[in-house]
């Protein structure tokens, strides 16, 4: 039910070309996920997301837990029904977000309690709550309940989050039951290479179908990023899919490519889009300044987007100013088209044996033109 | 360039189905037109308002004049291309918005002064600077400035206001140039049933392509409207568009068009989208109640718009709490495509003899419905 097969790779930098198959249809790799964090992708619709070329959604297990909850959804017949998606859907376990959004957080060695973020609840998740949430859910790709660290983090800490992500993995493993749903482990292990190498290794010995990297895009910089997954690219088995956890910058896509990563995924194509904030191929701007009040061009000029094909820059500048829903809709439009569009061409690039070319128009236009 | 054509009446009621002709396209009346009040319909996007049977669009002189400005649409060619839709547009003049909108305003005998309720800037509207601004905006059917009264009223304020608003026509349509916009007069007159008739007589002799009738829906009883509705339909003459301003009420449409209206317009359908209230067939109910939890059922059962072929209540009414986007739009586009198929349908109708049939059978199930 779930396969992966490498179609092509760079003999320059390794960067791979695939296809992941699952129950919903076949992912062509390196793949960008948008996120659809409550079972929507923030201002789109279902059809916008297939007209874009979304071939994987990403939806927060943390988020659909505490509202509306996994039994509604799974009284919907599945997340896919409920939110009328019909393609591929990877679900986080809620490990970010336990730490990341709730005001009150306690790790224990079975599970993290923690607060809601909308009603100050108290919870705990553990590894096998998180994985039969997701079998409720019904998504394709489910991940393993891990302990997330913030940056800078004491190497006796990242140790101990490890030990725990590990164990966790295992549970996770254990319990999941879904044969339609594949379970992919996460490499936790902050910046310290041993670490994340030891992390690696153990979690290849328990054979999951899919290796993810965690814990980066914290706040460290693109070069330890970058280090992080020149390390692991070798340690990861070839044959299955790597997904780099929540990266989504345009010069980090490409970067990530070139080091392996088959997939991404990042809110921030959308929430970019609700502030103006626009990505091109020549750079990031914010559409609310004032040098866009007379420009009739569209948001960029190389995109093929709905946005860019019929609108002006100076109309949806005027949309912002106005607090329109539409300008956050076209924005958001534009952003996840160019980033599926930018991971999409660094595929060709790799099966017609021009990803070193790719990358380096990429970043001349990219880093050259942003603002 | 413009004709307007009956082509069929409902002998019962005098209920009329007709076409009106512009430079922008052939508008098939009765017509219910969405509001663009910023150059956007709330919500939804240019094509999404050609899916739904949109045949012309209200946008808002008053707002545009303020934001974005009519020299930059100007410059973009036009209200048309400034917001990329290529059919109808009909504008207002701002009449109703300087006194409805702006804290503080003066009537004059030239116009009104108004303090923006953007920035509180000073402004004088005129009957010419209304007319040249919609001249600049381009729209296809331009409105007089006129002076809209609050009710209750009393009889002298509404004479003075009637008589302004003659005035204020005689001179909108002296400064009124453009050959490819029709200028519409409006009557005023309050709930007084002379001034009325004589504002009405008054506007004829100055042998306008339309009517429009204000200063309803603003706060009087629905018998009160028709009561208007029954004098001015023998008064007006049988063979112009007759534009029932600001009503959008499903119960007022039907009854509208009994009286001889051909055109209406109103927030209605996307205010109410926005806080969840839907229009339906049977009724009106607010999607975030707790009874539409489990109810995988669409929002409305005879409807045949994207929200209702492929979304169900307990999902959207989990975008409401979520405070989705996508929750904005599905009920937005709900309403509006229920709106745009009810007077639609009575134009079938009165075309087929069928009208007085499908009157009762509204009233039944939507005020039976109604919660």
């Amino acid at each position: 039910m779930f396969e992966f097969r490498i179609l092509g790779i760079c003999p320059e930098t390794g960067a791979r070309a695939g296809e992941l198959i699952t129950p919903h249809g076949v992912i062509p790799t390196p793949v960008f996920m948008p996120v659809g964090t409550r079972a929507t992708v923030k201002a789109m619709s279902p059809r916008e997301m297939l007209e874009i070329g979304t071939s994987i959604l990403l939806s927060n297990t943390y988020h659909l837990y505490l509202r509306p909850g996994v039994d509604l959804i799974r009284k919907a017949g599945g997340l896919h029904r409920f939110m009328n998606w019909d393609g591929p859907i990877l679900t986080d376990s809620g490990g970010f977000q336990v730490f990341s959004l709730s005001g009150i957080n306690r790790v224990l060695d079975e599970g993290v309690e923690f607060a809601s973020h909308l009603d100050g609840s108290r919870h705990l998740m553990t590894p096998e709550l998180a994985t039969s949430v997701q079998e409720g859910l019904g998504s394709d790709i489910a991940m393993c309940f891990d302990q997330c660290v913030e940056l800078p983090c004491a190497k006796d800490e990242a140790r101990q989050s490890v030990e725990r992500t590990l164990r966790w993995a295992r549970q996770s493993q254990e319990a999941h039951t879904r044969e339609d749903q594949a379970l992919f482990g996460i490499v936790q292990g902050a910046l310290f290479d041993d670490l994340r190498s030891f992390c690696a290794q153990e979690l290849i010995q328990m054979k999951f179908p899919g290796y993810a990297i965690g814990g980066l895009s914290v706040g460290e910089s693109h070069d330890e990023m970058y280090r992080i997954l020149d390390l692991l690219n070798p340690v990861l088995p070839q044959d299955k899919p790597r997904y780099l956890m929540g990266v989504g910058y345009p010069t980090n896509l490409v970067e990530g490519v070139a080091r392996g990563v088959d997939m991404f995924d990042c809110v921030l194509p959308t929430r970019n889009g609700r502030n103006g904030t626009i990505l091109t191929s020549q750079g990031r701007y914010n559409i609310k300044h004032g040098r866009f009040t007379e420009d009739w061009g569209p948001l960029d000029p190389h995109c093929d987007c709905y946005a860019c094909r019929e609108f002006s820059r100076a109309y949806i500048r005027h949309l912002y100013r106005s607090g329109e829903i539409l300008g956050a809709r076209l924005c958001s439009w534009h952003n996840l088209r160019y980033l599926i569009r930018l991971v999409k061409g660094a595929r060709e690039a790799i099966l017609n044996g021009t990803f070193p070319l790719y990358r380096a128009s990429f970043h001349r236009l990219f880093e050259g033109g942003e603002s």
